[in-house]
């Protein structure tokens, strides 16, 4: 029924580099191009797609990634056509990101919704991120500059929230939608304050998800980055000439540099967010690898040829091009990994750490590693 | 001047096959094929090739080796001689290996004198163990079997031991060398003992080299060991003719399967002990390794590009035909082992359980890795 009204377009911002999967992640196969989705064996980015087919299918679906990695996305989802994969010249955060997506999509479609999605985190109940993404979808459809807040379930310091206001009851049709209004957006909270946001109900994680109507977005961003806009503006005359690619060249390197948090949503009124609580995860180290994987008996997440012997609680990837046999004894609580032409030894509580790993690589002037 | 008198010839027995290197010992690439001499780099078999040099010239060096292992010990070893890598078709344990070197040894000179060498051990202090061999030769030249034993250094449980007796006083000039006579050997004692003879300083480890003259052992084996006698002396007679091959291999494994220690030294008489203290090590597992290793200045034997952080008293080896980098962070004590098919984790004090990986692999059908 939703689907009938409005035509949505997903934003799949896939430019991500990230170190924090080290030796797996590397500057040419970063955290959205590895199997990190549970045991399914598929990319995350892959699974992105696939898990927003239903909804949105992939001739509808663009991805923005960086330059040097458009043929290993575009080997990564080969059901998304090749030219709404958009290549950034420069990486410039995640409001020029947004900005020239949308404009290519309204350029396609000026009535299009626009769901703006990472492509680096892992969903374990489909079904339930599409009923919420259908709201989602609708509260935009509304004319709301629209987020999806996870429900917290831990007091995490790691992450912006998402403070909520009133529900949506002044917005008609949008209460059908579970949408609440959006009070304010909160920076990283120390441990205190965080506690203070998991017990108090009203705060919800910033998971970086944004729907919109996308002439919507063109007028927040011609009023709140007129700058942006304008270069956007530039980019989107050239585009269908022969000057597309040099103007594009020539012009992003020089949009300003902001997230789409600061330079618009801050700002924005007629905010909204729906709270979704679907077994969400930003992946963020080896340790949520881990709570992803599938485990044995003892906790271990393993290979299939993995020998453990009186090991608990541990994780074993090897992505190697020749898959080793680990064998591990007496260990517990530990992450080893094997590449092609590395391996990390670290525990899981030290996970966070392997940006040491690579900060001693860069030292060394190990490129090649990195 | 010793050596203007007699001519020494070595037998190293180098048949072992051993699964406590796994996953860098394999059944056709055994301990004493390993680069386990400290940070030499040699294999442990070249090793000691290139330590007896001074005393024993290669070209006086004769290698029992097992069949499957002929090629890769010669390539070990190109300074001894082709003809004097002998293959057993058969493991027959340590009396018919030393009974049959001994044969070629003494067709080759019936005066020889016959130094017996493990080929996978470690010693430190090459000038103390060359002084040491010269009172072992010296002692062995005058009739007497004679052995080196090592001066314990802890109260170890794992080898077997020889019981001083009195100085050899009565042998004439074998009393400048140093010589005692053996009361016993005794077998690998309980913790209790072991403490009884690191305190009592009677008591030696055996730690598996003999001296002879080749006449001696000859005689021996006809006295204490017929049957082995008989056998060796129809291979003997047979070795120079067309059917040397056929006869060995019809022979050989039929011979009876018996240490040289039971077979032979604990009937003997006349035995005799040279006590050693050159910084030895029987290179038992990846503890040894460890202990024999380079180190840095936090305890840990790593290759030199290994990314060690907040690691402590660790061991790192990567054997494999692509070095990798192996990168730790936050551990102590532990293991890290890369190989072109496998690698293994275990904690240093849980080395000896790397037995219980190759049972697994066995259970599991995997040939390949053993």
């Amino acid at each position: 029924m939703l689907r009938a009204m409005v035509k949505v377009y997903a934003v799949i911002m896939a430019g991500g580099a990230g170190t924090r999967f080290w030796p797996a992640s590397r500057v040419l196969r970063p955290k959205q191009l590895l199997p990190l989705a549970g045991q399914s064996g598929e990319v995350l980015l892959a699974a992105t797609v696939q898990r927003l087919a239903p909804l949105i299918t992939p001739d509808r679906v663009v991805i923005v990634t960086g330059e040097p990695l458009a043929n290993a996305t575009a080997a990564a989802v080969p059901e998304v056509p090749r030219a709404q994969i958009l290549c950034e010249p420069a990486p410039r955060n995640t409001a020029p990101c947004i900005a020239w997506a949308t404009s290519v999509i309204e350029a396609m479609d000026p009535d299009a919704v626009v769901a703006v999605l990472p492509s680096d985190h892992f969903i374990a109940n489909s079904a339930e991120f599409h009923r919420v993404l259908e709201r989602a979808i609708a509260t935009a459809a509304l004319g709301h500059v629209t987020t999806v807040g996870i429900v917290p379930t831990r007091a995490e310091t790691g992450y912006g929230y998402i403070e909520l206001g009133a529900p949506l009851a002044s917005a008609g049709n949008a209460s059908n939608t579970g949408a609440m209004s959006v009070l304010r957006f909160v920076e990283k909270p120390n441990l205190e304050r965080a506690l203070e946001f998991l017990n108090g109900k009203r705060h919800l994680w910033n998971a970086g998800m944004f729907f919109f109507r996308a002439r919507d977005m063109h007028a927040l961003v011609g009023e709140h980055l007129p700058e942006l806009a304008a270069g956007i503006a530039q980019i989107d005359q050239a585009s269908s000439t022969a000057n597309a690619a040099t103007v594009l060249k020539n012009i992003f390197p020089t949009l300003p540099s902001i997230s789409i948090d600061h330079g618009v949503m801050e700002k924005a009124t007629r905010l909204a967010v729906v709270p979704g609580n679907f077994g969400w995860s930003d992946v963020g180290s080896w340790q949520s690898a881990w709570e992803l994987g599938n485990k044995d008996d003892h906790g271990n997440a393993l290979e299939p040829d993995t020998i453990a012997i009186d090991t608990t609680n541990s994780l074993v990837r090897t992505l190697g091009t020749t898959k080793k046999v680990v064998a591990l004894v007496g260990v517990r609580d530990l992450v080893v990994v094997d590449t092609d032409d590395a391996i990390l030894v670290i525990p899981r509580d030290r996970a966070q750490d392997v940006r040491m790993v690579v900060d001693a690589l860069k030292a060394r002037g190990k490129t090649n590693l990195l």
